[in-house]
């Protein structure tokens, strides 16, 4: 099988699966006990909140653990409405996850307005845009660090600036970059990150909100005192080693993954355009490094995407969570990609794990079906 | 080690790790995606539930996986509240578990009152208790199942048909309970029901909350399709796979586990007497097997739970989530234990896993420690 679809999910990493092991067999003490028998594993959670700040630039303290992107993410937007119980309004864009989609629908239904930003034809949302539409009524502005489907990196910095100016706060679903853009909370003025663990060869159910000291959020789960009184609920420890373990080894070697996803990349690209295949390559320049979106002419996507899984190969139409259904994705239809095209959208998400040898034959598969179409 | 806290945390079972690990390591794939490898995850998933729901004598379709207790407890209360936007009124009890209280404290700042009921003396919450208070401004009853300090096991059948006589919903926090006690939601006419893997030997950071057909409740997290669109965020299938595992297993053995922990509860309770210790036994004779919530006369609990650590004894003052602080726990506030005993209140937690050696050892160190006093 070649597994081509780590926008979706990664393989687990075996040395975040080593880390977690002995949290699940052996040092299975409940953190919050005084006895000495949960002192590895409070000293485990401690360090692991501190690996996890240094890879985004953040302090220990502002990160806080959650079940994955999705809590992250519904945590930041309904934390945040909730504060002052007034009715600000909420920014974002109309290319983002459905869990930021969907949390602003549920906000919106709670008497919370929600302005969606437009992108252009490259899936960027410009800091001209968002300085359009923002006012003094805007409490939180929410714009994905990098794209799920198309891979568009945001310009992160220039629009958390205009953000700022207004008094309104900062949020970005980074669920695709953490591990595999370089990130840095303080230099890029963000005042909160959702991240998820299985998108960077973590486990699932694990990710975190990074929080910037002395942000007002209301606090997502009422319990016990873990995680500073923000988020009750017994530590997942083994989830938690494993995702820092993961991230600290992605984040190590971004610079070589990054060399090894564009060299495999432009070899895909190449192939398919030495063999005339008409295609629209979706996205802008400024992309995550593995994200192939193309959408090739008067082609059925989902077609595609079955042929390819006879022959072995994984890859995703649209979004992960949105797959079930065949219509088109959000995204394609906000970047307006041509109709004769976008049915044939497929995305091909390469992982440092592929190969050379997998990506040429991805390549070879492609033009084989595109061409009994 | 002589680990006496199961009912903080319990071990992971082994045939549970075993069942996991496969989740982990080799079937990766996202249960969303519509690729043959997903397929396995997708099976796993359906199976997972369909155990879980016979566990408790559900249907599959009203098991809904979660992170855990506390985000069960949290959606329950919550999500019952925010369903109509009106400020019907919530009724709980004393001794709940905090997350329970404190998802009732955070809908009382949003304007939905609550209302606590008094337990008595063996910290039972009793059906007239209920009766007196409930009315048809009730919107939800939520009584916990047993009791995590003293393990009191309610009158669930009862309380939930004064609260459906009102036309008022019933859930109970079954953390404890469930996995331990023989549960049938349909006999007892239980409307939604909280758990957490890690309570009954699975692995941390999954759980689960029953939700009868039919029951108006809002959604947790807004996001992707997952959880019939109810709670999103990609499955975390290796421990949604460990927790149908364990808990399939602690039920098939349920009658074998209880008479062993109740002949190490008698076991001893029998030392202690033999020796003349003065102390009481908290909560009620029907109680969670292997809960032993003792308070010693002019002891300090702290001194008695550091003193059995450094004999490699794990057990627990209060309840898990309490014991950073060392005032007495609202448990045995609740249940009136005299001044002089309450402050040596220790709850040892056996498990069936515990033999009659570490029993007596147990019993052998309370008695040597008690007596230096």
């Amino acid at each position: 099988m070649i597994y081509a679809d780590n926008a979706a999910t990664t393989k687990l990493d075996i040395d975040a699966f080593e880390a977690m092991k002995p949290f699940l067999l052996e040092e299975f003490g409940n953190a919050s006990q005084p006895y000495s028998f949960s002192r590895t594993v409070k000293k485990a959670l401690k360090l692991s909140r501190s690996i996890i700040a240094d890879c985004i630039g953040a302090y220990p303290e502002e990160i806080y653990f959650t079940s994955g992107g999705t809590e992250s993410n519904n945590w930041a937007i309904k934390g945040t409405m909730l504060v002052y119980g007034d009715t600000r309004a909420t920014i974002t864009s109309t290319i983002e996850h459905h869990a930021v989609l969907n949390a602003c629908a549920a906000i919106e239904r709670m008497g919370y307005p929600v302005v969606y930003l437009p992108v252009d034809k490259k899936g960027i949302v410009h800091a001209k845009s968002l300085q359009k539409y923002i006012c003094d009524n805007t409490k939180l502005v929410t714009i994905m660090f990098a794209n799920n489907e198309i891979g568009t990196v945001q310009p992160i910095k220039e629009l958390a600036m205009v953000a700022h100016k207004s008094g309104a706060l900062f949020h970005t679903d980074a669920v695709q970059a953490v591990g595999h853009i370089p990130i840095n909370v303080r230099e890029l003025d963000i005042d909160m990150l959702s991240a998820s663990a299985h998108k960077f060869n973590g486990p699932k159910g694990i990710g975190f909100l990074y929080v910037r000291k002395g942000t007002a959020i209301h606090p997502y789960a009422d319990g016990g005192s873990q995680e500073f009184g923000m988020r009750a609920g017994t530590e997942n420890i083994a989830a938690i080693v494993a995702m820092a373990t993961a991230l600290k080894k992605n984040v190590e070697n971004i610079s070589i993954f990054t060399e090894k996803l564009l060299h495999m990349e432009n070899l895909l690209i190449n192939m398919l355009s030495a063999a005339n295949i008409d295609y629209i390559r979706n996205g802008s320049e400024e992309r995550l490094h593995g994200n192939i979106n193309l959408s090739f002419k008067n082609v059925e996507g989902e077609a595609m995407l079955h042929r390819l899984d006879l022959m072995g190969i994984c890859v995703s139409m649209g979004s992960a969570c949105d797959s079930v259904k065949t219509q088109k994705s959000h995204v394609i239809q906000a970047i307006d990609v041509p109709d004769e095209y976008a049915k044939g959208t497929i995305r091909i998400s390469l992982g440092a794990s592929n190969t050379e040898d997998e990506v040429m034959k991805i390549a070879k598969a492609l033009i084989k079906i595109i061409n009994t179409f």
